[in-house]
């Protein structure tokens, strides 16, 4: 990498603390700077308005989940193994991956009352790891792991559900059973795709 | 009510709606003032400060919900007619209540990081709709419309799940099929609760 993309990728891991503890919002370019140690202009140089400095931030979100969780599920065997290990590496990454919440969930309630540019792109990025749920299903399908008529986007649409209980109940309320509720609701739905 | 209570009233109506489109950090004592045409002292004379506001706003969306979703629920019969008023009312209130977002659902995403006294009075809060969830359940396997060993505190998880991705799907990636995926998973959940 380049200085200037090191510094880039400095810049991101510091904004993507900041957005984990703050929301998107929340986070101002001068408290960035000053975390950095750079100057707004020179900040600027980097990113050219806050919404540039927001879109970058997703993008980092995204490939740092794509690194941390979905990568390593993708070694895992199709079907049924690789489900469980995205749901696994996903319930770590939001358990532990911040100090704060997960960027994703934070920003995901800063932005769905302000249209923009922003917010297509956040939901551009959502859609995909919605779409990726979809689709290991889909190969659970195929190699037998699940029933013909489970339907993909119904299994994607319940998966997110535990896991956006699971970050609710570990995060906000701190409820110590947070992680065996989440694992329990996903076993089931796990059964219940499973062949008769 | 008197005057001083209607003025009260008011100023939460307005502020909640505020909260719905703007966060809880997203509401401005200044902006509330000027929607509701009352100085910024006037309203220190209700709310004594940013904190007493923002808690008396998670009170009014409480009482919201006890009179728009509990209690029409409460008058369906025990078991699974009460669970899926409540289930029904809640999607409707999520999807149609306010202009933007459940303000519960975008104080939740402002308040996991922030340790205090608005934080403490929301998790009690959230833990009273989670607790009635699980009494519902409760009530259900009582009257032999769940069986015995359904665990009414993991019901109420994964109902809570469902909700929070209909919020998602419907309010922030806007798809249309969001209720029929919601409904589909109720039912389901329903459907593996019940006797064998």
């Amino acid at each position: 990498m380049s200085k200037g993309e090191n510094t880039r990728t400095a810049i991101l891991d510091e904004a993507l603390e900041m957005t984990s503890a703050l929301g998107l919002e929340g986070l101002t370019i001068g408290e960035l700077a000053s975390r950095t140690g750079l100057s707004k202009s020179g900040l600027y140089a980097h990113f050219r308005s806050k919404e540039a400095l927001q879109i970058a931030i997703l993008g980092a979100a995204s490939d740092r989940v794509a690194e941390k969780v979905v990568k390593p599920a993708l070694k895992a065997p199709r079907g049924i193994p690789r489900i469980r290990a995205l749901f696994e590496n996903w319930i770590d990454w939001e358990a532990g991956e911040f100090e704060g919440s997960c960027p994703f969930v934070a920003a995901a309630a800063d932005l769905d009352d302000r249209p923009g540019p922003v917010r297509d792109y956040f939901v551009e990025r959502h859609g995909d790891l919605l779409d990726m749920f979809s689709r290991v299903a889909v190969t659970a399908i195929e190699c037998g792991d699940f029933r013909d008529d489970v339907d993909p986007r119904q299994f994607a649409f319940e998966l997110w559900g535990i896991q956006l209980a699971f970050q609710q109940y570990a995060r906000l309320l701190e409820k110590p059973e947070a992680r065996m509720l989440a694992q329990t609701a996903f076993d089931l739905l796990i059964a219940k795709s499973r062949p008769r």
